[in-house]
């Protein structure tokens, strides 16, 4: 899994079927020092994370391990808002 | 997922069976400011997105998971053409 | 997917069951220019495609999705050879 | 698999319900030399390992090979700490 | 598929079950010119490969089609000793 902050979101209304209703974010990634570089994910929300949250992303079949997004076209979902980090 | 930008599409005469009928397409991905990187996928369209258009790209088995897709043998599918992204 | 050209093949006398007799073949990635990169794979190849020939290649477990390779211990499989890619 | 090295934990209060009581560790990636980069994942442990170990990960599918995490949206774990390594 | 060379091996006394009796490898992965490059894998042997040995590397999924790796914690596999390369 990785680390990323929540910078936006997106609007699509031409999508998949299975993606109806889904909240899409934005999250860019943090390297290890916890800087957040020029890479991104479109991620699926499952934790009710909010523009400016630090979450966990998960990539992969992964993603569509829960009763929402088992059926959905995604590869990316944020499964935590993240607390703390001690390194 | 990952947003990129429909730029081409692509023919092939000599095709495993699984793609016969399918519509290809070259999307150039999109780096976090929204500039259009030279990495690019190669696309399987579920949404009719053409060329030009801002969309959504999903990799992996989920771009397996439409009726239309199930038996094809992709890794990449447009999934949504984005409407508005706000950061 | 990706776009490569086929640049040679590999004997292996020792290898897993599941690869007897299977077309190894080494794919040169393009960039989005068209531009062969140092970047390759190494495919199975399911279209009877040659040396010198545009590809396209898939990656993942959708590589085993034809009943040659459904068993066959590979993540990357020629899955098309292009006539003509318009950008 | 890569190899790693545990440099810290952290901890999110709103996560997945399939994540609830996981032990979730940041892992500083190896390169060849046994130095370790920027780059980074965080990984599930189920091997009972501590900072400072050097760690086997693994990725995507494979992470959710055990009873524990079978459910669980992950993409990476840790499963197993390295005593030795030969070059 | 990638090619590579063993370049040493590894011990782990603190590993997850399904990886007991596992032979895992240091294969050092080859650029397109055959020069070896700084990135590695750990991979599971299903081929009986020797250091020093140039090996077809396998990702993901696919590292889980034999009968001896179906059930362990894995996601890179050798799954043949290479003879000769054409380029």
């Amino acid at each position: 899994m990785n680390l990323g902050r929540v910078t936006g979101c997106l609007w699509a209304s031409a999508k998949h079927p299975s993606l109806m209703g889904a909240k899409l974010l934005i999250v860019s990634l943090a390297d290890q020092s916890g800087h957040f570089s020029s890479q991104y994910e479109v991620a699926y929300d499952t934790v009710d994370a909010g523009v400016g949250d630090i979450v966990i992303t998960v990539r992969g079949s992964s993603s569509k391990m829960t009763p929402a997004t088992e059926k959905a076209t995604i590869d990316c979902a944020i499964v935590g808002v993240v607390d703390h980090v001690q390194r």
